[in-house]
């Protein structure tokens, strides 16, 4: 039974860097595998926290610690609209690109302006596309490729969305949103390309092509949920968000973070890890090697 | 067209004192009459932001204002234990209720020892019960009724929740959950009794008997999405803290915050609503009078 918070480390996740993180309080966190990390979840959702909870709360204090890094009240206060900075958010067809968007809506919601880039795939998880449906309503913007899209593509997409129910607001914004991804230097990068399930995403060209835009432009990037390190990551990451415990992670620079997502203790004891609060009274708390 | 944050104060509800409140910004927030309240949560809802979201959001944010005012890093460290603050949470069997359960499964997730009052009703809105169930897994106390159960009601209710998949952690906590509310001060009380749908519940016993021990302990009491204002409040809250827009509030000593609920720029204008969003880049922000 892996131990969290002891003060002995409770080394179950293997060799990497992160099978036991410090925090503050000189307290250890272990990584878990990610087969563990997955039986949590499933136990939580069997007593009511569902995804669509899980995506809300990974939004709200995933942007919580983007805003923190983006300057906090210094850079944002609903006096300076015209020195709004910018994020781009890359995020793939799965449940973590579905926390990026969430992530961006709230961040979008404080005066953000988020350009958020979603490869276009002709049938998406519904947490994607809800997500999405949402997003749409902050009026930023949305890119499906690096590249840009063709006019026609453009007229398409419009065409779809002018069938919902919408004010006509925002759709400036979407004319201007089907550009390529900014080539200058924008504020941060939050990467949500990886999936937990399916490491080969990284061999297909969106992926590819998002990864490279995102290493050529000087923006500091965030990863959220980061997927299990393998030999070396697509984004190099300044700092990575990990959600309720660690997985065992890529031997990297990054600063790890750990957010809480609303599990109650009783659940982390039923899939058997004995667990006390590394949080105090925040969500989101810095990890530090031994 | 009420409009938010504008410079000029657009009253647009009544002669109440929060129908212009100011925020640090020097920019000015009115309040709105329920209905439209009621309008812009339908509006988002149709857009995706479900109850469950929403009741996520309200848990992480008035938990994290909660948080704060116990103390914050001060009061609770991973380490401190020995130290736990009490909080008593009052919920009624509506909407407003789950938003105070959800508050305190956060609360407990974070080392807080919660006590949540909920009346003992036979048929009860889902949101109330799947909020419950989810908190009953933090193993803190819930009790029924001010004066406590008998030992015959207390079995039977153990007799139920066993047969749900549990792991026989916090029993124990549940045999001491179905004595009385304390008697000394505790030191917050979050009180979510009124229904906006139904103000007559302030005349039923198990509201008077909350309301009067809330009264008699001498702890400050915050009041999550207070309802609109009568001649006089049952529950003399410290703080209030309004979701989303404010609704008209009586005339109290009561501080007003605000938390943002992750409604999109351009929903607000789908119901009428021209909104910049005051919040900066914080999720809970303090309204003050002109």
């Amino acid at each position: 039974m892996p131990h969290v918070l002891t003060e002995a480390v409770a080394d179950v996740g293997g060799p990497s860097r992160s099978s036991g993180l410090g925090v503050d309080s000189g307290l250890v966190v272990p990584s878990i595998p990610y087969e563990l990390h997955k039986r949590l979840l499933a136990a939580v959702e069997r007593w009511g926290l569902s995804l669509e909870r899980r995506l809300e709360t990974t939004g709200v204090c995933s942007s919580q610690m983007a805003l923190t890094l983006l300057g906090g009240p210094n850079r944002l206060t609903p006096k300076n609209v015209h020195q709004r900075p910018t994020v781009v958010l890359l995020c793939g067809p799965h449940i973590q690109g579905a926390q990026g968007v969430s992530c961006g809506r709230h961040l979008a919601n404080h005066g953000v302006e988020v350009i958020l880039f979603l490869p276009n795939f002709v049938k998406m998880q519904e947490s994607v596309t809800g997500e999405v449906h949402l997003y749409t309503r902050t009026g930023n913007k949305q890119v499906a490729s690096v590249k840009g899209r063709t006019h026609r593509e453009y007229r398409e997409q419009v065409d779809c969305e002018m069938s919902c129910q919408c004010t006509g607001e925002g759709h400036d914004d979407l004319w201007a949103g089907f550009r390529d991804l900014p080539t200058s230097p924008v504020d941060l990068v939050i990467n949500c390309l990886d999936c937990h399930e399916n490491p080969m995403l990284r061999e297909q060209s969106w992926y590819q092509s998002a990864a490279d835009w995102a290493n050529q432009n000087r923006a500091p990037v965030l990863s959220i949920d980061p997927a299990i390190g393998g030999p070396h990551q697509t984004v190099e990451a300044k700092w990575t968000l990990s959600l309720g415990l660690p997985l065992p992670l890529a031997e990297t620079e990054s600063r790890v973070y750990l957010c809480d997502i609303g599990i109650p203790k009783l659940v982390f004891q039923e899939v058997g890890i004995c667990y006390c609060s590394p949080f105090g009274c925040k969500f989101v708390i810095p990890l530090h090697t031994p």
